[in-house]
């Protein structure tokens, strides 16, 4: 059965436990599509079929002789190149990482390793997770752009090439590809998921988070990658609930739609995607009140890019601007800008960060989540990798979101809902995402997919 | 009874409510000190006799029909002058703060104020919290200084004009006063107290925190300025113990005495009283084990005066270098060279910060706390306010400190130990420094105020 694919985690794992499929089952069907849709799509950097297949015959025997290590047992997954996997090069799709090979695993690798979950090989990044477009396409249309900087996991996931991936996200960037790929995708509270191991973009806003079909899947593989590193300083040392456990919610939420920019800056399709999507969680019971952002968002989007940017230029010191012809003209542009910007205005800005933070908190605290579009637009051509400041404020606010796709526009590309928390809430903001995910009944799949299924 | 003063608060409020005293006893009796040093020691900014005089009959009689609020009730307190009073300028020691009313108290001194507190007046502050010498002389010799910057709130309680009184640190500003001076400090976790309504220095390392005679009054003052202020962004929401109900403590702690900067830049009068007291800890049973800072202590000091530099430069941004000649010397040359600093640097020194409270913080969890010297040195002459090196890191680390005096050096002035704990650890953090202040039985006074009872 190497091009049927189940279509969640949860349902795999079902069968890997009844018998039915094996971890090799899933490899190998992973496998062939990369085989078939790569060359086109280009969302992987590298791909360890031997590995993989050899990782899966063990998980299978050990399933056979002790049963499950955890919901992930078996399950092959995307890890972003900009991840440590032990053994294997860090590239970060830059140049100047050019024969980097890691030493371990980055703490979130070994512990999805440990949780079962097959390391199957490492997905495309923009150049140091920032702008500049990837090699990447969009699975449902190849002449438009996945988004960046997880072009390569959210792509890989959309069609089937990997169950799910590991993401990261400074800007919008596992939000805006899960959204512009039909797929779905978390951005935990800073702190929870360690950093240890992983190529920075910039360290106050850097978060590691999955990217999978749907929430329920977005649940186990957080379960698994979230948890206290001793080693990692921006780590945080909180309880990991079991997300999946939690994820059945009886009552139907209470939402606080985010108008303002999130409304004004949304395109026609978007919008009328949203809107409809809106009236079935309304149909269903949810309450959804319109409210504008803090009147502190004004100045989020401007400093965002100010902390980012100085940030990476930090990490960046020893090669930038020595080595300037080797950025990619976004990120240098990026960095020269910082470079330019003076210390007192990064002050300034670490501190309305925290102002923007603590008021975004407390108007998230009114709801069960406050909602937006995941994206401005549906993907476009791929000149560029996306506008992400539907996603930038809630990486400045180091705040959990959870998006997903809730239909498709009349360009025929996914629009995704993306819905926000408060710090440490990944808990109920999945168990609400999957209520709305439920009730808005929404089943994507890009069309190039229907080649396997003939 | 205008020249007697209990030893404690507990003890004061144990007096107040067996009738034996009255708030207003106290307030004369502080009164009365003040008039008597305070032309010499000048550590008032303001004082407010009538009002206090008012207050404290208001207690008395509250005291009187309804009992006690609080430990604090009826209990005179002083303010360190960059912390708003209602309808008080907050002059934070500058010129440039000329005219300045508070619309309204912090809400550090809105707290105290609900616990009974009688609020004095405003203590003498630095400039702006920094290092340039206030008019204030050290009660224990008049040709020293007290130390800054809370210079006026330590002096004061060193000499009964007020039985508590609130500091702030952000280098060494809380400990190394109450060192100098012969009393008790508490620099609590940063987040804890809130720092709304108070002039800021850098607000990534401000903290403000009680100074009072002994280890059992900061405990009282501290229950009653803790807690979380959701307007704050700073401010955090942890729970609040009753610190004084916890300090009984059995068992003899467990203390790691750091070696190597904390040794070696100890004066010879310092280090031979902190080894005395740590012979009386010993016999008393604790265990005192000897071990260096982590490695990441190398880069502290230079880090700590590099954030705190550009955040002051950033508050003061309005008027500074546009109105240089209205600053002190030490204050514009910090702001000077904050300007010329790379925003580099101040991106690398904040991730530094992190790394070196996670390494802290890892050493302190293997005792009941760390314990170095108080200050580096006894009070040194009044040209500087002395060296705030024992006491920046703990400051830059955002974890909790208490010192209180541990006996008098040859040259006849105070030394203290400084405690250090966890994050949030103030309550056993004050329980071991209790244990500690009873097993060296050390009480300090100033020659001065053996005036007063004559």
């Amino acid at each position: 059965m190497p091009n049927e694919l189940p279509a969640s985690i949860r349902e795999a794992g079902d069968l890997l436990r009844a018998g039915r499929l094996t971890s090799l089952d899933l490899v190998e069907a992973c496998l062939a599509r990369i085989e078939r849709f790569d060359a086109r799509v280009r969302a992987w950097v590298m791909v360890d079929a031997d590995g993989a297949r050899a990782q899966a015959r063990r998980l299978d025997d050990e399933l056979h002789k002790g049963g499950p290590r955890h919901p992930l047992h078996g399950i092959p997954i995307g890890i972003k190149d900009i991840i440590d996997v032990e053994g294997w090069p860090t590239l970060a799709g830059s140049r100047l990482r050019a024969g980097h090979v890691a030493r371990q695993d980055a703490p979130i690798v070994r512990r999805l390793r440990a949780a079962g979950a097959v390391i199957l090989g490492k997905t495309v990044t923009t150049e140091f997770a920032s702008f500049d477009p990837p090699p990447t396409r969009n699975p449902w249309n190849l002449e438009r752009t996945p988004a960046g900087s997880s072009s390569g996991s959210a792509a890989a996931v959309a069609l089937g090439m990997c169950m799910a991936a590991v993401g990261s996200q400074t800007g919008g960037s596992i939000t805006r590809p899960a959204g512009y790929c039909g797929v779905a995708g978390c951005k935990p509270t800073y702190g929870l998921v360690s950093l240890s191991g992983i190529v920075s973009l910039a360290y106050h806003m850097d978060h590691p988070g999955p990217i999978a079909p749907r929430v329920s899947d977005l649940a186990i593989m957080l379960a698994s990658m979230a948890g206290y590193e001793p080693l990692d300083p921006f780590s945080v040392d909180v309880p990991v609930p079991d997300y999946a456990a939690g994820l059945e919610r009886a009552a139907p939420p209470r939402l606080g739609l985010m108008t303002g920019f999130f409304r004004d800056a949304a395109s026609d399709e978007v919008r009328a995607v949203v809107a409809a999507s809106i009236e079935r969680l309304r149909a269903a019971g949810a309450t959804v009140e319109e409210m504008p952002p803090p009147a502190s968002f004004a100045d989020v989007i401007v400093n965002h890019r100010r902390i980012m940017g100085i940030e990476a230029a930090e990490y960046h010191r020893a090669n930038f601007p020595a080595r300037r012809s080797e950025y990619g003209p976004q990120l240098a542009s990026l960095l020269d800008e910082a470079l330019a910007t003076s210390v007192l205005d990064y002050a300034a800005a670490l501190k309305h960060k925290e102002q923007f933070t603590r008021d975004l908190e407390a108007l998230a605290g009114r709801y069960d989540a406050l909602v937006t579009p995941a994206t401005t637009t549906t993907a476009p051509t791929p000149e560029t990798t996306g506008d992400p400041r539907f996603n930038a404020p809630f990486s400045y606010a180091n705040c959990p979101t959870v998006c997903f796709p809730c239909g498709v526009a009349r360009d025929g590309l996914p629009v995704g809902l993306q819905l926000i928390g408060r710090h440490w809430g990944e808990g109920p903001l999945l168990a609400v995402s999957a209520w709305c995910e439920r009730a808005i009944g929404f089943a994507a799949r890009p069309p190039l997919v229907a080649e396997c299924d003939t």
